[in-house]
């Protein structure tokens, strides 16, 4: 299982409807947490994410709407008891934001918090590596240190093709040997190698996560043939000076993005608040790249459905 | 115009209904913020209440579900371009917290911020006057430094008694320096004092804010008489010693302050997550003293329905 569920996708200005950035990815029952921003734990909390399954939390920049959320949650884990340490990765200057607020507010965390930052690595560097995916830094452009995130999927292991061995005659007694990727010969002399008794793995899936940036063509080479990528379009292209102003993209410039990278399906959001309808950004994305969705409060992306 | 409307109820952990600690005290059309848990934009926003009426915010303590929302609001004033002033009245250590997100998150506020400390005030005395109402500080006793508000009219006009004034044979022309509070002699010798042409005026109205703290008698004296407490009621009596253990109230003990206090009416609220069914500790409240109400989010107390 891989998906993504919104939490927030408001700009630095939060709607009614529109919550700060947040999301969070789900493999294989784990979930990572991208950004934190202000009311993350009740986003959590309404579309039910088990608290005790989170594993990581990834912070693109030190804008407040992307981490006033953090210190709240982590306080709440620790009044949950929580044992498991928390890996953060996140801007080197956090980690004294959070040492500030959490000594002036008297509180104190009881499990480990694992702060690694996102300086340490290049990007393109794998930053969190587990047993079937990995995280990837990506360089964003914004007026601030930012770094975006990219999960993919590794290791992924070829099915066995239980009908075509059959179809060769092989006894069941062979078959966890060719599963273990040993090649066979059978009494007969027929040599079967374990590629010609599996299906093809399905391609690894990946989703990349981009805010806040302008547009950065150096991106492209780091997300290429993603499955799913998330960027941010925080106006329409008539704002195109305030987006250069600001450091954000616009929402044509976020499926330029999207289809220079030949990317399966893009989701746009950091929305400006001016927008009380988002059409207008969804038609301007789909006029360049038609496979775009609108990233919305509760909406949940399963990987599988962009193979 | 008096009111309070709930913003947040919770205590340190939030649940999907409850927000933390937040209230909104209107007089005359100004705002005025009682704490600013997170997500307290938000529920201004819900509960369309006019960010450019708000004047000052009173912070009682620094445990963070009491004060995470207030650098996303601030910042929020900012980019709405407020150029008034706003006073923050809260213990003197947080001016630093906000220093601290403010600098390491690249912000700035494009309006004055006056930070008042409320070390500065002795208990009961008052640290906020304006023409019709006045502030005053409550001592609350926590696990660290907190204190309450005590919001109370003054310089209370009384209103003019036309028909009294009608029945005497005053003629219209001399009401206007009996309501300037001039005494008068008509053509006819009959002298008429202003306060026989005045109604008494309606006693002022009041309401205290009084979390987060242990059962405390010594509160009594600054709250008594008061129309409206609100009192914290963190847990049932049941878990009286973890009440004590947290310096929390239970139910029956804000209870027991409204009582010897002769509040008109008293709202509970800094619900523990525990309680999911709030109706025991209303129950337990109103076993000592009936006038009692559950603080809800949204739910709005008018002052003049407690005469």
């Amino acid at each position: 299982m891989f998906q993504v569920q919104i939490l927030g996708t408001s700009s630095a200005i939060p709607t009614v409807s529109r919550f700060p950035s947040s999301q969070v990815v789900t493999i294989n029952d784990r979930h990572h947490l991208i950004d934190c921003g202000e009311g993350t734990q009740m986003q959590l909390l309404r579309y039910k994410v088990r608290l005790s399954r989170l594993d990581a939390i990834f912070i693109s920049h030190l804008h407040g709407d992307h981490i006033l959320g953090l210190p709240g949650l982590l306080n709440t884990l620790s009044l949950y008891e929580r044992s498991n340490p928390l890996k953060l990765f996140a801007p080197s200057a956090l980690k004294g934001v959070l040492d500030t607020i959490f000594s002036q507010t008297h509180s104190y965390l009881c499990y480990e918090l694992e702060f690694i930052p996102t300086e340490d690595f290049q990007p393109g560097e794998v930053a969190y590596a587990r047993k079937n995916f990995e995280v990837k830094i990506l360089p964003l452009e914004h007026r601030v240190f930012c770094r975006g995130f990219h999960f993919q999927e590794v290791n992924k292991k070829p099915k066995f093709n239980f009908y075509k061995a059959k179809s060769l005659g092989i006894p069941n007694n062979y078959f966890s040997l060719l599963k273990q990727g040993n090649s066979i010969t059978l009494e007969n002399g027929l040599m079967v190698k374990p590629e010609e008794v599996h299906f093809e793995p399905d391609p690894p899936l990946s989703f990349a996560y981009c805010s806040d940036t302008r547009y950065s063509e150096e991106l492209i080479e780091y997300i290429r043939y993603t499955r799913l990528l998330y960027h941010e379009a925080t106006f329409l292209h008539e704002l195109k000076s305030r987006a250069e102003e600001t450091c954000h993209s616009t929402a044509l410039e976020a499926g330029k993005i999207a289809s220079q990278a030949e990317v399966r399906q893009l989701i746009l959001g950091h929305y400006s608040a001016r927008y009380r309808d988002l059409t207008p950004l969804l038609k301007e994305a789909r006029s360049v790249f038609p496979q775009t969705a609108l990233a919305k409060e509760g909406h949940v992306f399963k990987l599988k459905d962009f193979l």
